[in-house]
């Protein structure tokens, strides 16, 4: 092995305590030695995504979080505190994707060292990280930290959602809150492949943003004709599978309902049954917390379900997820781009009003953490 | 062909009007003459299902129904009439399923002429209906149309909830409204097949009744402590299908959430995104016509949707379904007989009274018409 790697070396760590505080820490830890087929990775970017805000926080309101000393505490609600119980006790370290320096390898690894790879994994919210040599994604040359930090979570989301499409037997998309990052990486992909996508958006100046990109069908749920917009444009593309990022209230339901509308037009004969085309909305954000109204005018050929990346991953198979993953690399400083509204250190994501800032949901709003800062 | 049919026969209809009128007639039709393949049944008897109600009345109010002549009238609400626009224009028949005697038959079907058959395939409610002799279940020497004329939907659908589950892997049952008909054939059949089963029912008095057929599990909804009973009943049985009559309210949720407690308590590590566990509430029913609440507190794999039984058995494929008819005639009158609390005829069910009466879905409120009255 070699190295020039520190001894010590700062992780977030993120704590349930049994008096029900969640404890917000940087722990100072031993910088760890690479096996033999193992590197050291000094990160150098790592973004904040929702789903890093989601182990990072659990149901903790940040409004209520205080400093005490370096730590951030946030007292939980008895309600939080119930919806958080199986976190008693376990201290999660942050951070699902990031991108760094390998400064130190094992003999089986040296050919790594002085790259600069992208990882996914979690407990990338540090200074350091070990990784095996194979997980590592090696960026090309030319691409920085910043551009290589975000190569998974949203890249391969938007690619998974397409395998879904296929894998299921649907031909179009609806997608929700999809003015985010995510959504206009989903916009650009479609467009290369020509899927026909369905873009719900909640403000008119999100919906010029996507029209902007080149979407065709961008409907506005702030707008008075909403329902119509939707239901013109999920009858245009014949869509008949939603990703839904928002998760509470009823846009779930609205988007079943337009399909439903649209298959029984599609119908000849009429059935109290309603359409047997299948129609199916994944939810896969919680932007809205609150619960999942159905209305259930929509027939009885439907279903509502989560999804997660990592399992339709899984179900392609070690090949396909590798082709999925070389089109990422491909296309990081274009199609895949990620843009972020501010770069900032780990500790300063701890500061109360940073925490508040990055659960605020507006689109935009993206943080990427430099470590080495 | 050989016939000692009338001229001219009955037949129910349910008409939505331009004027947002249904209107519910007996029509007087010319009595059809059997094909060569097919058979003249006269109706003796047929159930009034839920699926028949819905599609005799569907978002009509019945409390609003009145008599006009021989016809009965029910304005619909703005909304009710919204709901149901396909409708407009359509005359519909009504009765899913029903048993009578052969009274007519073409050339290749003579060998049904006298015989009490069963039939499923909509229009029963009437005094004639014409068949497939192929669509025909012939019923066993000795038994009545009142026992044959249930023969295939409460029977199929629990037959069919049971190979739902060994498609798709799970290994035990949660039945909501578990007091229904339908819930307690299910009870006897899970007990011939030793499959574990949670009744949730709604009344002490029903789960008495369910009790006293022998079920292990039941959790009444209204008891003080019903979401403990309900999350030990899933952890013991380890029930990851449910299948929900009711469609309105958080029963749905609350029954992900009790697979998602058991299913966790089953993992020895701990994930944000929850169990990886597939658990599946599927809504057959509409017991509650409100909204769905889903609270989203059970992890990441979880799926609702809309359920039939057709669909099922097409899955299955005809041999497998010609063993679950058999099944069900073997087991008329044991295991499959239905309880009537009333008998009525043709033109009683289109009294208001008697709609009104027939929708209020009491546990033991099931009537059966005999069309010969």
């Amino acid at each position: 092995m070699s190295s020039s790697a520190p001894d010590r070396s700062l992780q977030m760590t993120s704590t349930l305590t049994a008096a029900g505080d969640l404890v917000l820490d940087l722990a100072t830890v031993q910088t760890p030695a690479p096996g033999p087929d193992e590197v050291l990775i000094q990160i150098e970017a790592t973004p904040v995504n929702p789903s890093d805000l989601g182990v990072l926080l659990g149901p903790a309101d940040p409004a209520r979080a205080r400093r005490e000393g370096a730590r951030t505490v946030i007292p939980l609600s008895p309600a939080a505190l119930k919806a958080a119980s199986r976190r008693l006790g376990h201290t999660l370290t942050i951070g699902n994707e990031g991108a760094g320096l390998v400064i130190a390898a094992g003999d089986q690894a040296r050919d790594l060292l002085g790259r600069r790879v992208a990882l996914l994994g979690g407990g990338m919210y540090a200074q350091h990280r070990l990784a095996k040599a194979a997980d590592c994604l090696v960026l090309p040359e030319g691409t920085t930290a910043a551009e290589g930090a975000a190569a998974f979570v949203n890249p391969l989301t938007v690619l998974a959602m397409i395998e879904t499409m296929r894998l299921e037997g649907h031909t179009a998309l609806v997608h929700t809150a999809a003015a985010s990052n995510l959504g206009q990486m989903l916009v650009k992909v479609c467009a290369e492949d020509q899927i026909p996508l369905v873009n719900v958006v909640r403000r008119p100046e999100q919906a010029e943003l996507l029209r902007g990109l080149g979407a065709e069908h961008v409907c506005d749920s702030s707008a008075p004709g909403f329902d119509d917009d939707l239901r013109a444009a999920v009858a245009a593309t014949a869509a008949t599978l939603a990703f839904d990022a928002i998760g509470g209230g009823r846009i779930a339901s609205q988007i079943l309902a337009a399909m439903e509308a649209a298959a029984t037009a599609r119908m000849t004969d009429f059935s109290v049954y309603g359409s047997i085309e299948r129609k199916q909305v994944y939810i896969y954000g919680v932007l809205d917390t609150g619960p999942t109204e159905l209305l259930r005018n929509f027939g009885m050929t439907w279903n509502v379900g989560g999804w997660l990346m990592p399992p339709i991953l899984m179900r392609l198979g070690p090949e396909r997820a590798a082709q999925l993953r070389q089109r990422v690399l491909a296309g990081l400083k274009t199609v895949f781009a990620s843009h972020y509204s501010r770069e900032i250190s780990l500790a300063e994501l701890l500061e109360p009003e940073v925490l508040l800032a990055s659960t605020r949901k507006a689109t935009g709003e993206k943080l990427l953490i430099n470590p080495t800062r």
